[in-house]
């Protein structure tokens, strides 16, 4: 199987689990049409902050296959178990959007967090595997790019873990933090980005 | 990356937000089939005005790309909150579907039109960045059609705000608005684009 | 633009329609599990007549594209038209298996047929666009090869108007017609067309 | 029509059908969050184990793919009703999700098992039909890799039958076996299919 295929698939799943959130924004059936919509804007922005993290998973894992020349069962296997958790954010993301002004918020920030934080270890699980002596990679891989790629997807497990557990003490302190974890790569990208992609 | 993953990834979330749009048609439960098949038709043309505004914006997603040589880490998270823009077209075209005959249409047919003076506004957003000096475009990209490009593009953002605005003095003639442009630019099409494409 | 992005694009608007109407099988909320599953055979057959009849007007699709060199803006609209109406399909189906035992079916069987046949006028619509005086077919088209692909896409719509009116006599007749013809398509590909495909 | 087409249309069905499966995860509605999200344990191991049962067939379907150089109608039209009984799946994924703890497992976990041991059929009918005589093979193809490949799915069928007919004396030991065949399936590719993929 050559990698072409692998991410025409998992560019698939991607695509399919971004759109499908916009199934989790639903109005309210009381009251005036106009006062529900502002009223469910904790949906917009679970919505809008989900998608953009998708956004970057996805170009996160474009990186990952750019240096990645043959693949084999194992990977293919940790592969789908990474989009199996890519493709559950919707329904945490759902939660957070019902349940944001309720007492259930901490188990819902709590659910996205769990999500996230397993998705980023396979994500990385994924990189380690392919990279661990150069077992996946091109022959050519420059190691310093091999290695700032290693250094910055460590992090991702600890920071979602992190910010899942502040969810204990406040539910909202985590949902922001989930936010600005995403405005932050964002606005890193555009400032510091713009001489190379992917 | 290669612009060819960017767009099949593109094209992927075009091909589902159009296709979610059917989840929004819906028979109402109480009196005989028929009837209330005849009944929901506002139902079907915003299914199909929706369907047709996202294949014209797709069009014009490949006429982008169509310049494009490289692409930057700015540029892919313009594209990634333009598609968040375009995978939420669903949810205000079930709106208006939902409260046509209703008071809440005003607002319905706000929500649809802040929707889509946003995406116009990221679709310029997306262009204008790759243009400007020719930062991501072809090294022999036509001026001429550069130019071309960006101009036909411009007043986008500014003809569904004022078809959304329309909507505060008669919720009716700004969802008629919506349905006028899109039929305006097939007609435009089929009378002026035969000899090239995209 | 060429063909290869519009039929990606177009494969994935075929694929997601086929694959969103297993969302229009549903178990009925009462009486034991067992007899719900039993009960509700027909969202079974309404579902697989459905998905193959996608997969057989997707096969009719990159049959067109076989021959088509380049497009243009009306082809672009034309196609997306004819997407509208296949991504469409999923809804009459989930009348006809909701409906199937009451006196909804007349209502349903119609809209079915309504949408077939104006899938296969559009359908016609697309090919003799491109094949009138050879507009946008390869230059080398076997001449024989355009003729009996005319030949044979021309009969569907009035195959469908045909099962369609049907209903107005016997709506369990017009739905048995439809099933019948996706059997024979079967049937007859199998049969007679080994030796070569698409 | 190419074999990539195929896989690509193939490719799409799969990553939705995979990607439908969260449709199927709810919250129970009574009770705090918390222990809803606890309760509905059984919906994330369906989810699991199908989501990557689906990941494991794709897998399987490309290893077909590998091997075949052409296809003829007969085998687009037996692809065609594989993969509807593929987009099949999420519907007794549900099934088995719901009626956990009820007196419907029987009924779910025999039409789970119905499901995949006929996916399991049409996909040994998918690969006989192109390997019978090298008919659609590769003219190169290695004898021996199409042997092994030929002994490998056989079983398929039979096994999923063995844990369907399970379900008539214990459903939960049958919706265990799904859930270990699966997990089997993993394990033998992570230590055995290291040195080759696909």
């Amino acid at each position: 199987m050559t990698t072409g295929r692998l991410e025409a698939f998992s560019d698939g799943v991607f695509a399919i689990a971004a759109t499908l959130l916009i199934l989790g924004v639903h109005t309210t059936s009381d009251g005036p049409l106009g006062h529900s919509l502002l009223h469910i804007w904790p949906s917009y922005v679970a919505y809008a902050v989900t998608f953009v993290t998708i956004g970057i998973i996805w170009v996160n894992h474009h990186t990952v296959f750019g240096q990645v020349e043959t693949v084999d069962r194992t990977f293919l296997m940790i592969n789908v178990i990474f989009l199996m958790l890519v493709s559950f954010i919707p329904f945490p993301t759902g939660l957070i959007a019902v349940h944001f002004r309720g007492s259930g918020l901490e188990a819902a920030a709590l659910a996205y967090g769990a999500t996230l934080t397993a998705t980023a270890v396979m994500f990385n699980t994924l990189w380690f595997y392919a990279a661990r002596g150069k077992r996946l990679l091109k022959q050519d891989a420059d190691p310093r790019v091999v290695t700032g790629i290693s250094r910055s997807y460590l992090p991702g497990p600890f920071i979602y873990l992190i910010a899942m557990l502040v969810a204990l003490a406040s539910p909202l302190a985590s949902v922001i933090l989930y936010a600005a974890i995403t405005v932050f790569y964002i606005a890193e990208s555009s400032l510091f980005g713009r001489s190379s992609a992917g």
